[in-house]
């Protein structure tokens, strides 16, 4: 199939550097603080953005190398089929995360409760809408967890590129 | 900055044509089937998906051709900036949207509650998780649509490819 290139509009800053081994973050995400540097040439796009409380934010995992059709999450003992899945050892290693959005201000944009990783290439911003929010009835293979981990640590874990994946 | 380059993992399958000038459709999305049908080398990847009633979707918005940091929604009178709006002329020109799953067969993944047009090539799958779902308390300048205007149609009408943007 053809390909499709992209260019990054912005640069995502955050305090989780990319350090392989670093312990693994029991409350990642909630609270944690930082802004995307847009692009000068791509201001004049955020326009209007303050007006949502949360944002979608598409971006390129850089740091991920290669991918495998099955993965094992992080605490968890089986395999997985990658699309179901968060890793971002993916064919194309997309994020995609829901961020609270504090202030635009002169081509920053401040965000709140990040998982991302500090220096990662932002693809895209969307405001998040009323159509994203859907019931969550099942959570697939992530019910199955051990027991003693917290749910909200295993997920957020899938989404980070600083996991340790076997 | 550096380019990024993806490949489709599969063409996904609805009943939107894409047709320039074909009526807006006022209920768009909710219950509308379509398919995916996936490259037969990402097949595994799929495995242990159908635990997930909905998934996320990014795509390509392969009809979109150039870009504008300021568009006219469809049904609204002023410009916003386009990342505070779903179209898809875009600088980078990557669509997302949850569906609901209903079955994963042979590498075909039957999906509801579409609003993407035929033959759009999908990038990425990731399972829909608690952490996405999020309060809308506001809608920025959506809430500010015509009165006699269906919130839910002009929602949806800001993310499909057929929508006419002056």
């Amino acid at each position: 199939m053809k390909k499709i290139i992209y260019k990054p509009i912005g640069i995502i800053h955050t305090p989780f550097k990319a350090t392989k081994g670093m312990p693994n973050q029991p409350t990642a995400g909630k609270n944690v603080e930082g802004f995307i540097e847009i692009q000068p040439e791509y201001i004049e796009g955020l326009s209007e953005l303050e007006g949502f409380p949360h944002l979608i934010l598409i971006y390129h995992f850089h740091l991920s190398v290669g991918y495998t059709l099955r993965v094992k999450p992080f605490m968890h003992d089986h395999l997985r089929g990658v699309f179901a899945t968060r890793s971002p050892r993916r064919p194309n290693p997309i994020g995609m995360s829901v961020v609270r959005l504090t202030r635009v201000k002169e081509g920053r944009i401040y965000i709140k409760d990040l998982d991302i990783t500090d220096g990662t290439p932002l693809l895209d911003i969307k405001p998040y809408i009323p159509d994203d929010r859907q019931k969550v009835e099942r959570i697939g293979w992530l019910s199955q967890r051990a027991k003693h981990i917290r749910k909200k640590s295993v997920l957020r874990s899938t989404n980070t590129q600083h996991d340790k994946e076997e």
